[in-house]
C-alpha cells in the first residue's frame, strides 16, 4: 500500500478537501500529519488548538484515507525553550546549542519528559480513538542533527545513576574501566564525568558506556510516548521513523517496543554521502547505489520484527545532500517496487507537495509548489495501477543471515585502530557481495535465532554475548566470522585468552596480533580460489587448523572448524566474492553473479529484478518463465516480475 | 594620478621630511595616513596627543604633497576594550573574541558608536578644514577578518528592533519566515535570536535576514563618520577602502553615502585564494588573473557611482595569501595602467615601505626595511613619466553590462543545494568570458538603468525586484539570464507561478525542477553553436518556447523570448563564449577572442592592451593604428595604448 | 643495556616475581615504573598506600633488576582536580578541558606545583636512596596532547610577570614588539593578554614571548621537580623521556637539568605522521623511515650533553598513530641496535606486556595480554646475544653537525609566509640527504661549539644571537646556512640591514626579497654540480659575490664567502646531494651515495650498518674487513657490523 507525508498547517484550508480527493484518486491509502506542529497545536503555553487538525483529519477521513499521526516533540516552541532554556542540548564541543532548527531537545531532560508527557497524552486523548487515525508515528527521526548524544549537566546526573545502576559499586565500575590505567580511579559514582573535553583521548569504556547510555536514554524516552499512546489509542499502530545510515542510535531495542519500524529512504542523498569509489558514485548518482535502499529495508524489517513501513521515499531532488541530482526516470517507480519486494506493508512519499518556503523548500515532492503533478507523482500512477494486477505474497526467510551489531560502529569509533576502518562500510560489503550474487539477506541482530539459514555472514562482532554465541551453535548453515570479531569483552577489554575470546569454542584459534594498514599497502592471499589483494586490515593467527587462504608470508587468512569460518583480513569485493560463491554452493544454494547494476528479491514465487544501472540487461530466466510485470529484457532503471517456477 | 599609503608613527620624525621629499619627487600626489592610529592619537583615556600627526601632515603638505586621512576606528586601543569589553565581537561559535589582532569591535555597540563619535568629531575638528587634507577614509576595510557579521547580545537587541522595523508586526515576519515549518513560530520579537548554534540549519529567511541587517549595521556605522565628517570637514572628500571577493557587506548601498569609493587591490593574493583550475593557478602565480583586477575596478567603479580609487595597489609580494610569490617583473606598471584604463582617479601604492616588525612584516612596500627602493618603486618612476606623456580621456559606458547582485552571495551561502555552488565564481565566469572576447564589462547592480547597453548579462539575480524588473524593460540591449534567476522572492520563497518569478513577465517559461550534480557528473547540450559540456547545475523548464539549445534528452537548455535569453544551467566556459558571441554580434559589437593572457580595455579614443600571459602576443589592431605607448608585438606583462581609428 | 618500561599495578600481584624473573632472565638490567600511578599511591586526599610499590620494587630488586621511579604527575587523580578544577587547563578555543585522558594540567598553576611538591617530595622520601632505585623519571612525555601551551586566567598572570621581568618596563616591550602597529600599544603588563582568540592575527613578538614563556614554564615546571630529587636522591640520576617530532618545547635548558635526556622511540607511528611523498610511506610503513629514529638519537643524545636513553622503544603495532601496521620481521632488533650505534646507553622497550584494558589495549609489548612472548621478545632475546659478544666503544665526534633550532619552528609557526613552509621537514631533508651520504651527523643547539666538524648545516636559523656568531666564527668546517637565517632578530624584527642579519659578518649579502611559491611552482637553479629543480621558497640576493648557482632568471640561489655558504632557496634532495658531495669532499670526508634504505653509523672503530629497504644490499667495505655481526651482504631489515680498518 502507499502513503504519502503531508502538512496541511503549510496550505490553506480551502486547499485541503481538493488534496484529500486527489490523494485518494492516486490510490493512496494513508496520511501521516502533525509531527513538527507542536507551536500550532499549543500557540501559547497550555492554550490549545485543535481546531485546525481536527479539520485536517476530518477532511482526509472523508475523502477514505487513513490518518497517521505524528507527536510534534521533535520541535519544541520557542515559549517553551524560553521557559526551560535546559531542554536545550549541549554538544561534545560543550556549546549549548539554540531554538531555530529542530530536535532541539536533550533526551535526559526531566522537564523535557514532563512536557512530553503532556503533549503526548493531550494528542492521545483526543485523536487516540479516532476512526481514521491508523496510527502514530513518536516524534520524527531520533537522533538527526548529531543529537543523540547530548553533554549537559542532566545527561551528566542521569549517566551517573545509570553506572549506578550498571555496576552497583564504584569498585566494579573500576574494575570494568581498568581505570588503574592512567590514574583514572574514581571514588564515587559523582566523580565521573561525561567523556568529552578530555584532553588525551577518553577511557573505552567510558566512552562505551556512555553511547550506550545515551541510545538507551531514546529509548526510554520513547517508551514514554509510546506507553501513553498505547494507553489512549487502543488497537492502533505505533511506529517511528529511522534513518539510514545512522549509527548513534541502537534501533533493535527501541523496534521492540513499536508495533513495526519504519525508515526514511532517501537513495540518492545517501549515496552521495557514501564512501564509495568516485566512478560508483557517478554511476548511481541518479539512482542510488544498488543496494542502499535494500540494505535499510532488511534492517528495519528486523528491527520491525517482520514488519515495516518506509515512511518517507524520496520523490525527486531532496535538499540536504552535497549535491542534489535528479533521480533517473523511473527510480521512483523503482524504488518503491524494491521496498514492496522486500517486504515493506507501506510505503509513503515525503511529500505530497514541495513547500515553497522555509528549510526544506528545495525538497522535490510529488507535487510542485504550484500544485501542478510533478513527474513521480505520475511515477506513483504507475505503481498503483500495478500493484492493482499483482497480488503480494507474505514474503519469506531468506536464503542468507547477516548478523548487524549496533554496538559495533560505537566499538570502532571509540578505537578504530586503523583510520579507513568503519563498521558500516565492512558490512555493506559483506551485504552487497551477497547481492551481487542474487542472494536474498536477512538482516539480523546478534542472538537472533539462526535456523534456517543456508549462510550467516558475521562482518564483525567484537562482543560476543551468550545469547549470540548459542545462536551460532545452534545455527545450521555455514558461519563467516570477519575479522575483530570476538575481539572484546562486554566491557571493553581484550578478552582472556585473546580474540575471538568466546568464539573460540567454535574455531579453535586465537588472534595473536593484529595491523592496519594504509590505503596503498596491499597484501596478496592466495587460495583455492584464486589469488586476490587485501589492506586495511590483516590479523595474525596462531591455530593448528590449516589456513584456507593464506598472506604471501604464508600465515594464514582464512580458517575453518566444521561449518565455522574465521577471516583475517579486510577481504576485497573479489576475494569475498569468490568466497561467498564457494560458502553458498557448499550450502545449496546457486549464487550467480550479477551484472553490476542488476539486482534480484524474492517475495514468497515471485521474483523481483531491479535495473540500476544505465545499460539494458538481460535476466538470467529460463525460457518460458511467467512475467508479471517487464520481460527478459531489462531497460535501464525497469523492474521486472515473474513467477518461480 | 599615484599616491601611497604612508605610516609616519612607525618611522623616526627625522625621516619624515626625506621621505615626503621623494615621494613628491617620485611624482606621486597623495599620502593616505592615519587609519590604526587611535592608540597614538589618544594614549590614554581622553588625553590626545595630536603633536606627531599634525607634524606629519605638515611635512607632507610642506612637500606639495595631500593628505588623506584615515579614521582610526579600525582599531580601538586596549584601554577602551578594557572599559568596555562588551564592544568585542562574538563569533558563530559563541566565542568573544580579543583585542590583539584589528577590528575587534562589534557594529552594533552602542559604547562603540559614541566612541566612534568622539574620536571621529575629533579628527574631523581637528584637520576638518587643513587646507593639506583632500579627504578622508572611513575605518579600514569593513569586514576583513569575517567581522560583519557578529553575535553577541547587543546585536541580537538590533536584530530584533530592525525585524520590528522591518515586519511591523510579528505576525508579519512569521508569514514572511514560513515558521509554520517546524513549530518555529515566535510570538513577540523578543523572542527571535541570532541564528547561529542552531541545532538543525536555520530557517533560510532568517539567516538572510540577518545578512541583511548585518551588513545594513556596517552602512550604519559608516553613515556615522561620514556625517561628522561632512559637518567638519566641508568640500572634503570621504571615501572607504573596500576588499576584493568580499561579500558579507553589500558595497552598495554604503557607496551612496561615498564621494566615492576605493578599493584595496592585491591580484597574487586573491590568486592563490581563488577555485581556479590548478593549471590557470600556476599560469598565473605572479601576474594575478587577467581579470581579477578588472573585475573589481568596474565593480567598484559602480559602487563609487563612476568614481573610483585603488586605495592600496600590491607592490610586491603579500603576506597573508596561503603562498606570496614575487610578482613578475613590469607587473606593478602594468596593474597601474589597467586600473587607470578602467576609469581609477588615483592609484595608491601600500605602502611607501616595507616596515620590518609586527603582523605585516613580510608585506612588500615601495622600499625595503632598509630605506632603499624596492623593484616596485622603479616600475612607479616608469608610470609616472608615460603619464604624463598621455592624457586620459574620461571613462565612457562599456557596450556590456553586467548585473552584480550583493545579496545573491547570501541567499546562495544560505542554501547553496550544490556544493559547488558559487555566485562569485559564477560572475566571474560570465565576466571573464566576456573580457576574453574583447568586451569591455560595465558591472552595475540590480535596478540600474540599462540603456545604452548592446548586452546585458545577468549570471543570477535570486531575488528580482520591481525596480529590476523595469530596468530589464527599458534595456534595449540584449539580456540574458543565468540560473536561478527570479528563483526566490524577497522573503527567500520560491516565487508563486515558480521561477523565474517576475521575470516570466519577459519569459514566458517556468522552471519546474533544478538539481546539483557532483564535479565529475557532465552533460552535453547542443545547439547551433556547437556541442559542449555542462555540469554542476540544470534546470527543467516548462515553456511553449522552442529551446535554442538542448540536453542529451532532448529537454531545452536556453531559452529565448524577443531580446531575453534565459539559461537552465551552470555552462562551460567554452558553451558561454559560443553564446556571448553569438549575441555580441547581434547586438552590433565586434567579439573578437583573444590569447588567453592578452586583455583590452577602451578609455574614451584610447585602446589599452595587457599581457598577463608569459608569452609574446601579438595585437589585434589595423595596421598604421597610432601607438601611445608600445607597440603592436606585446611582450609578456607589457602593457600597450594606442588611439582608436 | 637493555630496560623495560613495566606496571605491577595493572597485574596481579601473584605475577610479578615470576615477570622479573623472566625480565632478569631475558638480560634486561632496568625496569621503569611507577608513572601515571598517582591514584594508586594516594587514593584519598592524603592517604599514601605505599605497600604496593614497596613490594613491587622489593620484587624487581630481589631479582637484581634497577628500578628507574617515574613521578605520577602526568595524571593528577580524580580527587584532586575537583578540589583544584583550575589546574585544568584551557585550550586555544577558550575551552577549559576535564578530566578523563592524562596531562590534564597547567603548567602555571601554583596549586599544582604545591600539590607536585607534596608528591614527588613524598616519592623522593621514600625511594630517594632505595638501593634498587637507580634514578628517577619526571612526569611523562611534557606536552603530549598539545599541553604545552595553555590559556587559562593564572597562565596570564604568569605570562605578565614573564614579560614584565623580560622586558621592565612596558615601553620597552612596545618597542620591542612594535605595538605602534595597529594601536597594540600597552600602557601597563596588566594589559597583555593571552594571544588566543583574536580577531586578526595576533602580533607575532607577542606569540613568540608566549610560546617561549610556555616553554619556559615547562622547564620551571620540571625544575620544581629535579630539585626534589635530587635533595632526596643524592647519587641517582633524573631524567625526562621526550617526544619524537615535537617542537613546543625547548628541550635543550630542561636537559640542562637532568643527568640525561631519554626519548621515547616510535619509527611506525611517526613515519605515518610525516609529511613524507606517498611512495616513502608505503616504502617504509613497517621499518620507519630510515632517518626518523637516527635523527631523534642524534637530538637527544644533544640535549642530554652526550647521554641517552631510549626510555620507550616500540615493540610491535602502536595504537595511537592513523595506521598502525606491524614492524617487518627483525625490525625491533634493528632499531636496538641503530639506538645504541648513535650512543644510547640503555634502550627500554615500552612494554612488558599489552596490557588488555583501557586507552592502550592496542599497543604491543614484549608478551602479548596472554602473557605470551611476544615477536620482539624473541628479537629482544637475540640482540641480547649479540650484544654479550660485542663491547661498545664510547661513540666520538661526528664529521658533520647540524645546528638544530629549538626556537624556530616557533617563528615559522607565527609567520610561516608560504603554506607548505616547515621547519622540521627543511631540517629533516638536511639530515637525511647527508645520512644517504653515509655521513654521520651530531645535532647541536645554536651557540654549541662547532669546532672538529668538517661540514656545519644549518637548515635555517631565524635567529642569530651573538653566541651562535661566535660559534661560526670559531668553527673550522664548512658552514652552509639555509633560507631565512638571520631573517628575524631577538623581537621578531627583520634586521636592520636586512637578513642574514647578524650573519653578514660572515657572509656580505643582503636578502632583500623573499618569495613563497605554491606547490606546482617550480624553478631552475644551475651551477658546476648540475641542473635542477627548486620550489616551495625563494630569495633575491643584493652582493658582491658571485654566486655558485643561478636561477633561470641569472640571479643567484647560493653564495660563498670562504668557509661559510648562504643557499638562497628551498633545495630539491637532488640538489642539497650534489652540493654535500662537493663541500664534504672539500672538507676531506669521502661522501658516497648510499642505496636509498641503507645506512651507516660510526662509533669508535665499529661501523654500523642498517638495511631498512626491501631489497638486500651490498655494503660499501673493503674486502677483508672484520665483520662482528653479519656480513657484507646485507638482507633487508638487518644489521651488520665491522671494524673500520
Amino acid at each position: 500500500m502507499l502513503g504519502v507525508c503531508y502538512y496541511p498547517e503549510h496550505w490553506p484550508r480551502e486547499r485541503w478537501s481538493e488534496d484529500a480527493r486527489r490523494m485518494r484518486e492516486l490510490g493512496l491509502a494513508y496520511v501521516r500529519v502533525g509531527e513538527f506542529a507542536w507551536a500550532l497545536l499549543e500557540p501559547e503555553p497550555g492554550r490549545l488548538d485543535w481546531a485546525w487538525l481536527d479539520e485536517a483529519v476530518a477532511v482526509l477521513a472523508q475523502a477514505g484515507l487513513k490518518v497517521v499521526l505524528g507527536t510534534p516533540t521533535a520541535t519544541p516552541p520557542k515559549w517553551l525553550v524560553d521557559r526551560y532554556p535546559e531542554i536545550l542540548p549541549v554538544d561534545r564541543e560543550g556549546r549549548r546549542r539554540r531554538f531555530g532548527g529542530r530536535r532541539h531537545y536533550c533526551f535526559s531532560s526531566p522537564v523535557y519528559h514532563e512536557e512530553t508527557r503532556r503533549i503526548v497524552t493531550l494528542l492521545g486523548e483526543r485523536y487516540g480513538k479516532h476512526p481514521a487515525v491508523a496510527g502514530f508515528q513518536t516524534d520524527n527521526e531520533y537522533g538527526c542533527h548529531g543529537t543523540v548524544r547530548c553533554y549537559c549537566e542532566r545527561c551528566q546526573d542521569a549517566f551517573r545513576k545509570w553506572l549506578e545502576e550498571r555496576y552497583g559499586s564504584i569498585d566494579v565500575l573500576n574494575e570494568a574501566w581498568g581505570t588503574v590505567f592512567w590514574s583514572q580511579r574514581y571514588r564515587t559514582f559523582q566523580e565521573v564525568e561525561l567523556p568529552n573535553l578530555t584532553v588525551a583521548e577518553a577511557n573505552p569504556s567510558h566512552l562505551l558506556d556512555y553511547y550506550r547510555f545515551a541510545s538507551e536514554q531514546v529509548r526510554r524516552y520513547n517508551r514514554l510516548q509510546v506507553e501513553i499512546l498505547r494507553a489512549h489509542a487502543p488497537g492502533k499502530f505505533v511506529t517511528h521513523n529511522f534513518m539510514g545510515f545512522f549509527t548513534d542510535l541502537n534501533p533493535f531495542p527501541l523496534g521492540e517496543d513499536l508495533d513495526f519500524a519504519s525508515w526514511d529512504s532517501y537513495p540518492l542523498g545517501f549515496t552521495d554521502l557514501m564512501p564509495l569509489p568516485e566512478e560508483e558514485k557517478l554511476r548511481y548518482a541518479r539512482t542510488g547505489h544498488p543496494d542502499v535502499a535494500a540494505f535499510h529495508h532488511d534492517l528495519y524489517r528486523a528491527v520491525g520484527r517482520g514488519r515495516f513501513w518506509v515512511m518517507e521515499q524520496q520523490p525527486g531532488p531532496v535538499n540536504w545532500a552535497p549535491h542534489n541530482p535528479n533521480p533517473a526516470p523511473g527510480m521512483v517507480r523503482l524504488w518503491t517496487w524494491e521496498a514492496l519486494a522486500h517486504g515493506a506493508e507501506v510505503v509513503s512519499y515525503f511529500r505530497w507537495r514541495q513547500v515553497p518556503f522555509a528549510q526544506e523548500q528545495m525538497h522535490a515532492g510529488l507535487h510542485r509548489p504550484d500544485y501542478a503533478p510533478d513527474a513521480a507523482f505520475f511515477e506513483v500512477q504507475r505503481v498503483v495501477e500495478e500493484l492493482g494486477a499483482l497480488s503480494l505474497p507474505p514474503p519469506g526467510q531468506a536464503p542468507v543471515a547477516l548478523v548487524y551489531d549496533p554496538e559495533a560502529p560505537w566499538v570502532y569509533e571509540v578505537q578504530p585502530h586503523g583510520a579507513e576502518w568503519n563498521y558500516l562500510a565492512l558490512v555493506f560489503l559483506f551485504y552487497s557481495v551477497a547481492r551481487r550474487l542474487g542472494l536474498d539477506v536477512d538482516i539480523v541482530p546478534p542472538g537472533a535465532a539462526l535456523q534456517g539459514y543456508r549462510l550467516v555472514l558475521v562482518p564483525s562482532l567484537p562482543i560476543v554475548r551468550e545469547k549470540a554465541l548459542n545462536a551460532f551453535r545452534e545455527a545450521d548453515g555455514i558461519v563467516l566470522f570477519g575479522p575483530r570479531s570476538g575481539s572484546k569483552n562486554e566491557n571493553f577489554h581484550i578478552p582472556q585468552g585473546l580474540p575471538p575470546g568466546p568464539l573460540q569454542a567454535l574455531l579453535p584459534l586465537k588472534v595473536v596480533r593484529v595491523e592496519s594498514l594504509p590505503p596503498g599497502l596491499r597484501e596478496e592471499v592466495e587460495g583455492p580460489w584464486g589469488r586476490f589483494s587485501s589492506g586495511l586490515w590483516r590479523e595474525w593467527v596462531e591455530t593448528d587448523l590449516s589456513p584456507l587462504l593464506r598472506f604471501a608470508d604464508g600465515l594464514g587468512a582464512l580458517f575453518r572448524a566444521g561449518r565455522y569460518l574465521y577471516l583475517a583480513a579486510w577481504p576485497s569485493p573479489e576475494l569475498l566474492g569468490a568466497l561467498l560463491v564457494g560458502l553458498a554452493q557448499e550450502g545449496g544454494l546457486s549464487p550467480k553473479p550479477l551484472p553490476s547494476g542488476l539486482r534480484l528479491r524474492w517475495r514468497g514465487h515471485l521474483v523481483f529484478a531491479f535495473n540500476y544501472g544505465p545499460e539494458e540487461v538481460v535476466l538470467p530466466v529460463p525460457s518460458g518463465v511467467r512475467f508479471r510485470l517487464g520481460g527478459p529484457r531489462l531497460s535501464p532503471y525497469e523492474v521486472a516480475v515473474w513467477e518461480e517456477g
